[in-house]
């Protein structure tokens, strides 16, 4: 366990001063844990939409370019003022990414938590973990039983403490149904299985034939295709049906936050028995948690005085929730990793291979359906 | 106090299944009040935007025509499909209109509570008050001092209830200081009073230098003007001055609700130490409470995800304060009622001369400095 190499190789990005992007790897000290710290090697980490808004934020990737630096590669592209604009905090620092990962500890602190862990397969969350180590306290890993596959245990925070979350809000905000946009994602395939387990309606929309029939084979009951010509009217029935006052949007962009409020509006006049000129008082609240189209929210206000669309991050919500519940949280997830809250990755990729112009375009694209998972060993 | 006439005239909203609006006048037969009932003589009523969604709603008034039912004006008007769609729930239903009014206790229950009501002034809620005479529970009446001008009681409740529900938020939801749009109007100048008397810093948003020089004639200090092309600028530095985090927003459409967001998060970011991805973890909460503008709203995201956009409306929030609070917010509406809550009217109507065409296109344009009081009784 003591002879780890004496640098780390991590990967970072950078905004410069004159308008490119810099994505590159550093050699860093290999870190010393502190007593209560423990160092993991990094076996898997996914790469996911929350990290690719650090990695590329609002750079031009049609105008990526390979380089080298230390003969390691290197990604060059152009940012646009916009960009530049939107990520003005940031220009100068070289930033490590990536938010989660799957790893084996290998050293460990003086204190008896950490020299607990010395060994164990462990999920890692905090950042940095595009990189081959990463030492964190143990409060930011969670052991996972004997035997995980380290492909199991990459994505064991982002998607299913936040699918988690939303049905943890649910109950918060005294609803009793949810709405999901982009449905047929990894976090909307876990949602369908959380809220199936738990008895909890769910309004899945996507925009595909192709993503009903995933979500079909998973046994969602209500799946609205958004291209459809009869969107709205379907919507409508589902909401109607489910009583859904509680939407989870990842796309963020056009009209569709305001469609489900709208269509959520729709279904709670339907059980009104007296007019009133400010809509019906049922409270609709859309959640925005993804970015998957930037541009404007356009919001058409046809849904009275009672609704409320709020921005949505994991971090915030469970400071809200507290301990106990996101103790139970995480509980869950190590209990149901290979079930409820299993991953699929379309693709690998080492942590070179992810600074491949071509690979870093195509997972840059967000399909829905290709998911990237890093492996800095191999 | 028996000799009341023995009809009681309504005015009266309908809108027709074959696409017409018509406003006109009912004789009604005259209540009689119940136990715990008072029949009021309305002696002023004024119009507010809320009393018009009601009025005209969806109609196209530029096609209003003159007509008569029962020897009475009557205003008949086309409604667009739009129109129609929006106000479906209403189809075929006369309905009466006003929310509040002024006036005195002509009639009342045998219940001790209405008979001590018996000739006093009074402020009245609760709908219906474009009428001569108004029959409510005690509850829903307030009384005024001896010798009030009832045109000075003719608004006790929309603005002055509506502009305190604003300073109550804040406190309630742990802002320090807010932002309002439209901040010229009625209302506006009563919060800017509001809020000189309580030490609240309050960023006043305005579309023209006419109505800078209305509000720093009350002494306000933050005002931004829209129409500038420094706005963006100016709204970033009131903002980052006041520490606004609440905004209060009468115009809906647009891209203003997103700016004000936009200008929380510009200020957020600079008392920030690290870089975030996402954002300033400073909580920016914007209410729309009116739709002076009623095209879509626009929200460029540029604002992290720490934010919400919510309709607002002062029934809810009465529930949601709860009664002790409410009843704060009433006695200092009669204790200020001449100062604080002092409302002004450039124009002044008999009830029937509310319906005359010309009259009812002027304050439907609803102009900013323009106010119009009605007098069911001259």
């Amino acid at each position: 366990m003591t002879d780890l190499p004496e640098t780390n190789t991590v990967m970072v990005t950078l905004v410069k001063p004159e308008g490119q992007l810099e994505v590159f790897f550093e050699r860093r000290p290999m870190p010393e844990p502190k007593p209560h710290e423990v160092v993991a090697k990094v076996l898997t980490t996914p790469i996911n939409p929350s990290d690719l808004g650090l990695l590329f934020g609002g750079a031009d990737m049609t105008t990526a370019r390979a380089g080298t630096r230390d003969g390691l590669p290197m990604i060059t592209a152009d940012v646009p003022p916009a960009g530049m604009r939107a990520m003005g905090g940031r220009i100068g620092d070289a930033l490590a990414i990536g938010n989660e990962g799957c790893g084996v500890v290998v050293k460990a602190g003086d204190s008896p938590e950490a020299q607990a862990l010395l060994g164990k397969t462990v999920a890692l969350l905090g950042g940095e973990m595009y990189a081959e180590y990463r030492c964190l306290p143990v409060q930011m890993v969670m052991p996972l039983p004997d035997g995980t596959d380290p492909v199991d245990g990459a994505s064991c925070f982002v998607n299913p403490l936040t699918s988690l979350a939303f049905t943890e809000t649910m109950r918060m905000e005294n609803h009793n149904a949810i709405v999901h946009t982009a449905a047929a994602s990894n976090l909307g395939q876990m949602l369908v299985k959380i809220c199936a387990k738990d008895g909890i309606p769910l309004v899945n929309i996507v925009r595909s034939d192709a993503q009903v029939a995933i979500l079909k084979s998973l046994g969602a009951q209500h799946i609205v295709n958004s291209s459809a010509d009869d969107f709205m009217d379907r919507l409508i029935d589902a909401i109607t049906e489910t009583g859904a006052t509680l939407g989870f949007d990842a796309i963020g962009g056009g009209k569709l936050a305001g469609q489900i409020l709208a269509a959520m509006e729709v279904a709670a006049v339907k059980r009104m028995t007296t007019y009133s000129r400010y809509g019906s008082d049922t409270f609709k609240q859309v959640y925005i948690y993804g970015g998957l189209d930037v541009g404007p929210t356009i919001l058409n206000r046809s849904f009275g005085l009672t609704w409320s669309l709020s921005g949505f991050l994991l971090t915030p919500f469970m400071a809200k929730a507290g301990m106990e519940t996101v103790g139970r949280m995480r509980q869950r997830v190590v209990d149901e990793l290979t079930t409820t809250f299993k991953s699929h990755y379309s693709h690998e990729t080492s942590l070179t291979g992810a600074l491949d112009v071509a690979t870093a375009q195509a997972y840059n694209a967000k399909r829905t359906g290709e998911k990237y998972l890093i492996r800095p060993h191999g």
